[in-house]
């Protein structure tokens, strides 16, 4: 049973709904030629960053004062509950930039600073991934909610890898990820949180990151989990701290992804 | 003006429709674990593929059975007509395989062997766009057509430059782009016919690849003119038989591109 209060997690949804109402708007707007004199083609998603964390931390601030919070553009914010939030309110900027809709919204609720409830929202495609302890379902606009789980692809030379650029890892790591992506059947990049999102409804098997943030991956935990799914940090513990992060769609493909990775863990 | 006549404007519309009706049913399903021993990930693709060209095909045979037919999947059927179309049904089959909605359907009309209108496709979006000499629009469901332009970034430090991936470059190719890449404010990759879309629609500035077959860039040759880009091979030139391609949102863009691709043209 999740630890999550019934009230608590529609009020997620809420929070989603209403960065979603910032965010959405400024997409494929205004991001062309016309700003080009003054480096502004960054200005829309700055903006869009800007007014989505501002509509969640008014809200969160209005109706659970008590609650921390931590986002990606205005910082953290100590409360005095057992619950806290983290927020990016634009993750995947440069899809963001390109006009390509896999940018997502991504909320976590913690508790005492674990990760208990994860929404990865997706307003360009309007799909919204959420996930608990009790499970992680798929909610689109005007259907009912959708359960959702991994593949349980359980070989690499069956798995579908992704990870957003393989830039920026470091040598080791680069390597590491080589040698896993080898054996992989398919590799693909440049999909940020809506890799997770997607390796939780079951069409993408493993994802291999480093360089994540607090904010990047708190929501992502909550969510792999209840879809069955496995991730933790290159050595297989919890301790995120240097934004390494694994997720697989079975225990036996992360135990073969870990075992490459070790080296560079 | 456009040489296209409006019925056969409207039936390649048309011809859009019933491929989406065999292609998107089948995305994001069936694509797991449950195919591992037989390498049946790739059946679902197959399977769409096939299937959307036999609907486009049979509509085409049924009326207008004088008009010339080159598809992907089955191939070329000669015709009688100064018309004929070239087909694929799905664009983009690894992001298919992902689960990932950016996958195509790519449909062109020529005139005698000459690309005169352009439809991208993008079921799992909802978007459709189309061009020809008489400009370029985007069609979503419900919604009124609307006009689209790319953006006209003229200068490589402000522009969004994509490909689908850097391997499909010869040596000198993958230098030639490298260069190119070095002076863009931003690269991604992995979007196939969709970059091209995007373009069109002026969020991204440059497309340059290779590796292309008639079928993947007959279609976004119309597209991208009508909506006021340029797009030729990488002498500047309108033979593609080598299968590379530029694609900009402006001649000063384009001129600066070809500037730097020349040596390995």
């Amino acid at each position: 049973m999740s630890i999550v209060p019934p009230e608590l997690r529609a009020f997620a949804l809420t929070l989603a709904d209403a960065a979603r109402g910032e965010t959405l708007p400024r997409f494929q707007s205004g991001c062309g030629a016309d700003n080009k004199n003054e480096g502004g083609a960054w200005d829309p998603v700055t903006d869009a960053d800007r007014q989505g964390e501002l509509a969640i931390r008014g809200l969160i601030e209005r109706h659970f004062p008590e609650h921390g919070i931590s986002g990606e553009e205005f910082g953290v914010r100590d409360g005095s509950s057992r619950w806290s939030w983290s927020l990016d309110p634009v993750d995947g900027t440069r899809a963001f930039v390109f006009g390509l809709p896999s940018w997502t919204t991504l909320i976590a609720l913690l508790e005492r600073e674990r990760p208990a409830l994860g929404i990865v929202d997706t307003p360009a495609l309007g799909e919204l991934y959420i996930g608990d302890e009790d499970g992680a379902f798929l909610l689109r606009a005007g259907a009912p909610a959708r359960g959702i789980a991994v593949s349980g692809c359980a070989e690499l030379g069956e798995a579908r890898l992704t990870t957003t650029d393989p830039a920026l890892f470091d040598a080791a790591g680069a390597a590491a990820f080589a040698e896993v992506a080898a054996r992989c059947r398919l590799v693909r990049y440049g999909l940020d949180a809506y890799g997770y999102a997607r390796l939780a409804a079951g069409t993408i098997d493993l994802v291999i990151e480093s360089g994540l943030k607090p904010h990047d991956y708190n929501a992502l935990i909550p969510l792999v989990r209840g879809a069955g799914g496995v991730i933790s940090d290159w050595r297989g513990g919890q301790d995120y701290g240097g934004g390494r992060v694994v997720a697989a769609a079975s225990e036996a493909l992360f135990d073969a992804a870990l075992a490459l990775l070790g080296p560079a863990a």
